[in-house]
């Protein structure tokens, strides 16, 4: 029998970021040097504060620790994330509103599963991670891309365009993958506005869904504004993926606005579709790890600092790219040939003969852009100068 | 905005498991000793060995050994888990064929995203656990039910007459939740033979998948068949939450069988199916614990003598019940009432009133019927004996 026909259509396009990762694995038993900036895999460690803290929790021997416990998680976790989240989101929220989820992929399929029926539209500005096109349909919704304005902010004309009749949600992710866009309190409070004024209208507020996985990761100057300040019917996804380096654990949660309409129902929704879509719960020791870690998270200054290198190595090489205030990413734009194509596949096909990876901005829905993830030794940005130059001598030729 | 129109109809008929489970919380409050037979959550500890895995792995500190790796999980991992299910299922089953995930739920979820279409059939003998119900509509398909014979085994028959143009997959569960039945190898290959016979005459081999948390928990002279030896169009879902006690910690495999249709193609979907449902990976350090454990399992010489204790209760006030092989669950028949009637609904309700909780049969398909799941102190199992009876002498009147 053969698998299901929409789960073969996709793995015939499947995921450029992950066929990517493989031929540089290719190329690693290959050639001794590699520069490699294809996957967001975080290399550094996680705080020493998570190995003390999983040695305590290893030695102690909590009867039902392992167990199962309410499918939202357990409560001591989730009143203190709810502490966390609470200085996150400038306002209240109680541990009810926290759900713990595996990771913010698992928390972004527990919530379109729990808002969308079929044909359900999500807008969401583009660039943006490919994968929450399965995200949404795997639910029976349908993504509605809207274009950003030329910095990457958003545009919210656009986005007040894409309403239409079946808009259940708009979704953001700022600190942004692949740009590193990080949207300013003024938009988000326009955003806000916005959604609330089409909701008086329609008597339909749709609901505000951000995923916030690189909150944490943002450099000097730039911090990353409160959703639920710019709007009441908002639900954050997160993780400690990144923030703690644990993206193998799968840990993370929701958070629900204190004051969303129909909070008892859209709760039950939540803890509902953690069960039925085999999450059950998060994983047990991990939600007991990450309730003593509020305060901790990774050298974040090592970020910035590779950041900084590979924005010098792109200068160097008079290559232009997004200004980036967080997330590990560098967005930079594929320079016009002689003829003046500039077209991302074949300028990442033209890197990797030069040994450098990096994903295509299609991928992400801005053909025209390469993505870096600059999560990898700085000597390996810094030294990747040299086949830059190389690469872009050829491909302008 | 509201939620989900599916989720909220759902949320209407939910879980009775969960219900009961709520509420007997709150008897607890009140009363000193109320006899909760009604959730499935393994109270024994995990073995020692899982203690002093754990504790060796917090020491260590291996670079990314909390990170990213194959959407499939540690190769390390998929190898030893192969070669315990090579043993299990009595075939040589390679490391590829392994892939892990987040418990026989999230196992279950990915399958079925990889299979069905929408439309697609799943037929399942009844009684049988309802969260499948979600496992398959979540991704478009239908349960078709069938009736199992009187004692619980597979009737042949009724899977031939169930068989049908939409027909995807058959979905088994030995040991049997809620019935404790353990299906025996003739029936196994009786039921591999009906398949192959069918797939022969439509050239579309239907999946058998075979759900098996339960596998280690069977008692004296019990022994569960290889499925894979059976039928070759086969998958196999399970985890430890049973076997090692560590339902909380979402870790489990699909194993497929090494001879199936295809091959690359549904190990690819299984993978794509991981990542997408947002799953990404099972949880990391619990794979290395796994890894570690494949000759551990919990004291089931516990289990099989609570169960004992339990039958001696219900024979004690001449209730019947099935002969149960595995699993930590009794199934027992609701006796008459004078008037000839055996609603499990009222029948649970009125031991509820004598603070004894059992899960109505009708949450598994099978009125008339109740579930006493004996994961519970034998002490409490014993100490049950007059409440019983005083239930059964208002019941019967």
């Amino acid at each position: 029998m053969p698998v299901s026909k929409t789960v073969r259509d996709a793995l015939e396009g499947s995921s450029m970021i992950r066929r990517l990762f493989e031929e540089g694995a290719e190329l690693k038993k290959i050639h001794s040097a590699v520069f490699d900036f294809s996957l967001g895999n975080p290399d550094l460690d996680p705080p020493e504060a998570f190995y003390r803290t999983l040695n305590e929790l290893a030695r102690e021997k909590v009867k039902g620790s392992h167990g199962y416990m309410s499918n939202a998680g357990f409560f001591e976790t989730r009143a203190a994330l709810a502490k966390k989240a609470s200085r996150d989101q400038e306002c209240e929220i109680p541990a009810s509103n926290i759900i713990m989820s595996a990771g913010a992929a698992g928390a972004l399929n527990v919530i379109f599963k729990s808002i969308l029926d079929a044909g359900d539209e999500v807008i969401v500005p583009k660039p943006y991670f490919m994968e929450y096109r399965s995200y949404v349909s795997n639910h029976g919704g349908k993504i509605v891309e809207v274009s950003t304005k030329e910095d990457f902010s958003l545009d919210l004309e656009k986005i007040e365009n894409a309403f239409g009749g079946k808009t259940k949600a708009v979704l953001i992710n700022s600190p942004n993958n692949p740009t590193g866009s990080v949207y300013p309190r003024a938009d988000m409070e326009k955003l806000g506005a916005l959604l609330k004024q089409r909701g008086a209208k329609t008597k339909n507020y749709p609901y505000l869904v951000a995923d916030e996985p690189y909150r944490e990761i943002v450099y000097s100057g730039v911090s990353v504004p409160s959703v639920f300040n710019a709007y009441s019917e908002a639900v954050v996804a997160t993780s400690f993926s990144k923030s703690l380096s644990l993206p193998g654990e799968r840990i993370g949660y929701i958070a629900v606005h204190p004051g969303i309409q129909n909070s008892e129902e859209t709760l039950a929704a939540l803890v509902y579709a953690t069960r039925v879509l085999g999450f059950v719960n998060a994983p047990a020791l991990m939600q007991r790890i990450v309730a003593k870690l509020t305060a901790e998270r990774v050298a974040v200054e090592v970020y910035e600092s590779r950041r900084n290198a590979f924005m010098n190595v792109l200068d160097s090489v008079s290559m232009s790219y997004a200004r980036s205030g967080g997330a590990f990413y560098v967005f930079a734009k594929v320079p016009a040939r002689k003829d003046g194509s500039s077209d991302d596949r074949e300028f990442s096909a033209c890197l990797k003969k030069h040994l450098i990876l990096g994903v295509p901005g299609s991928g992400f829905g801005a053909p025209g852009w390469i993505r870096f993830a600059y999560c990898v030794d700085e000597n390996i940005i810094t030294g990747s100068a040299p086949a830059f130059r190389a690469a872009l001598a050829e491909w302008t030729g």
